[in-house]
């Protein structure tokens, strides 16, 4: 039997007991749990029942409230405003360490370890207006820590429409859920929700606003892809081509890689959808090269990473632009011009894939290179960070962990080969 | 150690056992038992091995099928009939048991603590009238308890745009969930539904007829403030204001309060929208005083309570209203001239926060005495009670309570100073 | 204490082990196993300490991973296309093992036990066309398993309104949940979603497509009903009436019932709505007899199952019929004419109720041959076993039951005498 010891050689360790400690710790003698540590072919070697070994598989082995939490939620958050509205309160630090809780949870979001942490608390997954996407993505992360889910979607909340304030409103639901999460179309109105309650607010969305955990599945995809590819962050070169102008995902990556060090940015966009001067002159002040262009050919010179903005196509007609050029077309011939042979490939999703839409193009969904499914899956990840650190449950994720056991695919899908 | 003889004690006492019949249920011997409840500092003492504290910690010390089942679902309910749709089937014992029940909840509601007991139940939660709030939060109670919950929201159901009758959708969806919830716009529509199933039917409003956790809470709402003022419901006086006539909170909760003892009601109503003749002759046939007036002047007399009704916009136009008085404004100025010092006030919300609109006015949010925010919160430990005294588990929920891991706000928002 | 040995008994029977194989397991000696199973009144009985009780209750007694997998998923599926998306992929051997798969649900779906088998996992239920029925049976059926649901509903998928393909947006929710059902109203819409996914999904029903679950809660209603006749499906006279055109239903049911021999099928149709002659020609090469008829008096001669298609009013304009025939009514008139006496009575439901609709008639309610609420009710094993199985737990199920502990009703309506 030698799971027997490794079971008991694991546990200790990862509680980080000595074995007196280990055996105090799970109600035995130091003599037995010795015996039970020996190879199986010593005489003195004895099995361990089966009691003492499910007491360890079902406990983790430690008692829950030994784990110590983390100070992360108190950097990002101020006293009884346990929101994430804006990406603005991150520092490097919190950020790295907020990413390191999500790569945490990478076992729960390939489906191979379950954790229960959040069982018993629900999430109001409040969406004022629809997207289907980032709903699931947020609630989907909430299942995955143990939670459940009340959703609304739609245009219009009941009550609102009976004239309740935000205020009201976001005052009712803390009543009811634990966490909150709320995408609305007009820029501040996740910030007025959150200013009513002490529950914690998630901004999904806010218009043209922002919509933080975007950013922020950004910025952990292209760290892992940088991690792959032996690069990092500091000194790396960020190509942003298309509609810079109304992007609000690329506006927020930019204050959250402004961070980093020594960064060159190239802005590539068509006149009329540049990025606006504020955002550039933040990354120049922050000591980060900046270029701008309005070609491919002038702007992408081998970046580390490409990322192309979603076109939105009813932007246009007020811009002028009747189509989105042509050659802001980002397909299989443009990357072979314009890009490296490790240069990571992203995009915020949907992508327009109607034809004449000249989006990033289909016939790049071979390429290794296209980090873009890396990138929505990224999303259960993040999101269960902000959440864990948010509910201050971070601390207990790692030892709540159980095995799934349902079959799940090795690699999600026929178009991401290098998962 | 003093935790551990705190959690045997807890333990024992929580299970009225001996120190010889709690070592049996434990399966420890006495002597054993003994030694671990002995000071620290004793000779005898003994460290309590960690695998009797989990299973202490785990099953709550009690095997779940120990409890007995309360007969309040049978005083409330009829056989085979084990549905919610009035208030008519209380006596003033079973409500007060049921409002017990609730109090019991309120650990689970304020997020200190969890339970599963409902763990594999689930809830349909049929909405065919847009109302958010109370979808979620009664889907949010049943959640608490441990069930999961199918939404239907919207205008139609599709199988009934098809042409089905009401007594069919009941019937198939029986077949799938353990309990339901319907809100519908035609009176009488909920016990048609309820007619063709014996799965639990709970009525979540059918248009100007009965709403009856709306009323549940409200009286819930009342005797905690009365409590905590140190006052009784018998004998205290209720004031009810505005749009009496259309309002269907407040005509279910005089049928809950005309349950106590010699209450005073003071009715407060523009011309046209009075308490319908058949609520005030019921409050006196049960031996209550009570009061009719047009003004606040003449009306309102420093009350216990001033439940202010909410504001039906889309009525007054058939009444012959073109707005709703302004005379009818619950605002600090109202309340400094006819209310006391300890007035509870009461409004079922949504209130109308746009402009002109005199509802009840958010000059009064940071007035302890404004109650309305404890109301909404009270919807939970309510919608639990209810679901666990129809599904037969509100015997069960003590002992299956374990802390919640996550951080909850102490008060819930700026505007509920006094929780 | 007789419920110790019955407990001990029990638990080693379906383990299938000796004693000392059970000792072992449990982590006991055999001596102390010997004495609590013997007589209370013996000398030598001992009492189970209360606490391998637990034990044995919590983990079922056997390790989860100690049970073997089945293959029928891969008998259905083709590797990393673990999905069900037609009825073709049944032989009658699959088909049979999926149906005892479904009966093993029942008592989950009867709500006697519990099982959270499916415990962390995520269903995304996606639902591009409503049906509510389908859509709450399908979400229900994941929670009985212990999964949690994300639900999206209505005529559009936000992502799709931007132009996104089906295949991004498979592939995006992919990385989100562990399963998904598509309901969407054009043919072949749900395998093209199926084709950039590894994960598994289900076709809901791709509108004059296949809805593969509906034919297999009918076989699975048939094969009920018939067991408790003492009837077997082989050699069965099976009557299709009505709309044999469009119906969907019966042309999945006819592949079905067609992997099984020797049987009569009696088709009555309105002239214009006759059933495809590509179905009377596979029933037909598979030695099955066929009668084709239009007219009740004519085809219908005492069959063993009467199966009534759902009217589809919306193609009765554009095949030049104003109403329905009178004559295709299915009342208790017609049923005592046409049918036997244990005649099973099926419909897939909704059925029109609404006056001249001359669908499934009212009358019948109380029929015991009626099986259209035993048939919706059936989805839920069905719907349970069909996860199970593409998700690789069928085998963990039976060990993974515990006790349900709230009420529910041993008959699920007045409409469902016999169930």
């Amino acid at each position: 039997m030698p799971d027997q010891q490794a079971l008991l050689r694991d546990a200790m360790q990862r509680l980080q007991l000595t074995r007196d400690a280990f055996a105090d710790r799970i109600g035995v003698t130091r003599r037995a749990l010795d015996g039970w540590l020996l190879p199986e072919d010593s005489k003195q070697h004895r099995a361990m029942p089966a009691l003492v070994a499910r007491v360890i598989e079902q406990f983790g082995g430690a008692a829950p409230n030994e784990a110590q939490p983390s100070d992360l939620r108190a950097r990002i958050t101020r006293p009884n405003k346990p929101h994430l509205l804006s990406v603005d309160v991150f520092e490097r630090e919190s950020v790295e360490d907020l990413l390191r809780v999500a790569k945490q949870m990478e076992p729960i979001a390939r489906r191979q370890k379950v954790s229960r942490v959040l069982e018993g608390a629900v999430l109001g997954n409040l969406f004022f207006e629809p997207s289907t996407r980032t709903r699931v993505s947020f609630g989907a992360a909430f299942c995955r820590l143990g939670g459940s889910v009340c959703d609304t979607t739609g245009f219009t909340f009941s009550s609102m429409a009976k004239g309740e304030s935000i205020e009201d409103t976001s005052r009712v639901i803390s009543g009811y859920v634990d966490a909150i999460v709320v995408r609305h179309p007009e820029v501040g109105s996740v910030a007025r929700f959150a200013s009513a309650t002490h529950v914690p607010v998630i901004n999904g969305g806010d218009g043209p606003g922002e919509h933080p955990t975007q950013a922020l599945l950004d910025l952990y995809t292209l760290q892992q892809e940088f991690e792959r590819l032996g690069k990092s962050i500091d000194g790396a070169h960020v190509a942003m081509v298309g509609d810079l102008r109304h992007g609000r995902t690329v506006h927020s990556l930019i204050r959250l890689l402004s961070l980093y060090r020594n960064l060159r940015f190239s802005f590539v966009a068509p006149a009329s959808l540049e990025m606006p001067p504020e955002l550039v002159a933040l990354a120049r002040e922050r000591g980060h090269r900046v270029t701008e262009a309005t070609t491919f050919k002038e702007g992408l010179k081998k970046p580390d990473v490409l990322y192309a903005t979603r076109i939105q196509k009813e932007r246009m007609v007020g811009e002028g632009l009747e189509t989105y050029p042509a050659s802001f077309r980002v397909d299989r011939e443009a990357v072979a011009k314009y890009c490296a042979e490790h240069t990571v490939l992203m995009h915020p999703l949907p992508r327009d894939s109607t034809p004449g839409a000249n989006d990033l193009a289909a016939d790049l969904d071979r390429d290794p290179r296209l980090a873009i499914f890396r990138q929505t899956d990224a999303g259960i990840p993040v999101r269960m960070a902000v959440f864990a650190v948010l509910l201050g449950v971070d601390h207990l994720v790692a030892r709540s962990l159980r095995d799934a056991h349902w079959i799940s695919p090795e690699r999600l899908g026929p178009r991401d080969i290098r998962r």
